[in-house]
């Protein structure tokens, strides 16, 4: 990819995305992904054109159908004429770009869709993980016009709570099994959805699967007039049941607005960006550090056991 | 409990610990997890005690008999008279301290054995998260003269690449089923992991399980010399392949030993430690800046388009 350095190329890339250019969106994510010297400018460009997308952050364990959720509620969405992006965020993967795993062949049924923009991302290794890199990304999807974004987790570690964090609307998925109740209580996901989706409904156990989670979630606080988080069943390999999470993103969405929570929500979320790049920049200097401030001379003089690391955090950070 | 503020309380909790007992170590691992102002005191005088116990990070899909095995490892070392210490890490739980969780109950085996240290610990809401305060834990346990600490993750998210962090060897725990060498892949695990462990071998699928986790792994680059992970197959709820378990942690420290890369890992280690200590301190400086600098501030005059996240952040790094 060429690089972009003149202020009128990130302008022209910028107005062709919001003219729903393809590539000139492909360009741009591919700009704040990368970290290019224009990654401000484009930030700059795109910070005044965003908020007109409803983020829908898709996350469950491994196996619960999570790739062909996504692609089905891209079809539902997109019977309804609404433009959609999928930012499929793999915080294992050092690989971005297209579509890579086996599993996510299902989204090229519309990779020929013109209102549909699917781009796979990677987090290992970028300097403040998702909560540096991926607004960036949604900015752009968001500018370009997309009425709504599903952020999708590809993989586990590292990502339902900070999708959740992306996200206006968390549709934690599900599937029929033994003890997916108490797995997701461990794995913390009951605060976090917004929306509740049994998957493979057509497979026993989804009735009992559902009941365990509606048990569960009662015995969680929520205030009073808070949003009641539906619990809802799909197959989603052929559709059924998908229009209905559709319908219940759309009343999640009336929620957030009535109830002030979407500002709450996304301020909370540009707070995490912000300090998210702030703390990566400072991590940039504790790594250009010289001398006895360096990070190796003060782990070693800790393992030699001649300092604590708490002095040693003190040193580094009076030295910045 | 009780605050712990003056200096010779410390001294006397940290001999107390030392020298095994139980309460004391208790006692330790609560200053340090609450942050309690005699935290950096706590530290300076654990610093020069550790270094003797070999940490193994257990980790793996929920379901794949993770508090089992690390029970069953437990048996396994004390029958080799081996002094152990157990950090169930949570990183979705708010709560610390004792066993909580359902099937936490087989922990309680071992509830009597003065040999054995057994510690849960959230993560939750701690600010640095894992790698700021675990560390800090397995320093106790360290300096109370374990010989292996298992840090055994409960629940998903966020933690396995983390743990394998703080780990001197990482197991990875897999069970039979279709497509676990691709959801592994998928996990980022195969480059984690020193040992890999199929458990539930009882179950149909268990050899071509460890088959496929074969061909995978053998895909995988590693360096001449390189340390070539086993694959294993135990039962642990019978306890049948856990002592070969055993036998290639010992084989993989001695591995370490010889090839300098566990000096390697644990300065690595406390490299990450530093800087997570510094970075949260940094952190902390943001939260309490004040006027036009403050995160709100600068969050609301991002959504209202009149910056950019990245010049906000300027603005709060340059402010402290």
């Amino acid at each position: 990819m060429s690089a972009v350095s003149r202020a009128t190329s990130v302008a022209e890339l910028v107005e062709r995305a919001q003219a729903g250019e393809p590539r000139a969106v492909a360009r741009l994510i591919s700009l704040v992904e990368d970290r290019s010297p224009s990654l401000r400018e484009v930030s700059a460009a795109l910070t005044p054109l965003v908020g007109g997308a409803h983020v829908v952050g898709i996350t469950g364990s491994p196996g619960v159908g999570k790739s062909t959720s996504t692609s089905a509620l891209v079809t539902a969405l997109r019977a309804k004429g609404q433009r959609v992006g999928v930012l499929a965020v793999d915080p294992t993967s050092p690989f971005s770009g297209g579509a890579l795993l086996g599993d996510r062949v299902r989204m090229q049924d519309h990779a020929l869709d013109e209102g549909v923009y699917i781009r796979s991302m990677a987090s290992r290794g970028h300097l403040g993980g998702l909560s540096a890199t991926a607004p960036q990304a949604l900015r752009v999807l968001d500018a370009a016009g997309c009425d709504v974004v599903l952020v999708e987790t590809v993989g586990v570690g590292q990502s339902e709570v900070e999708i959740a964090g992306l996200a206006d609307t968390t549709l934690v998925l599900l599937a029929p099994g033994m003890g997916d109740g108490i797995q997701a209580a461990k794995a913390g996901i009951l605060e976090i959805g917004d929306i509740f989706v049994v998957n493979k409904a057509d497979r026993e156990g989804a009735q009992s699967t559902r009941r365990e989670l509606r048990s569960v979630i009662a015995m969680t606080d929520r205030a009073d007039g808070a949003w009641k988080p539906p619990i809802l069943l799909t197959t989603a390999t052929t559709g059924d049941g998908v229009d209905e999470v559709v319908e219940a993103i759309s009343e999640h969405r009336s929620h957030l607005d009535d109830s002030g929570e979407l500002e709450r929500r996304r301020l909370a979320r540009v707070r995490r960006e912000i300090e998210a790049l702030a703390l990566t920049e400072v991590q940039a200097r504790f790594a250009h550090l010289s001398g006895d401030a360096r990070l190796d001379v003060l782990a070693g003089r800790v393992l030699a056991g001649e300092t604590d690391p708490f002095a040693a955090a003190d040193t580094l950070v009076e030295t910045i």
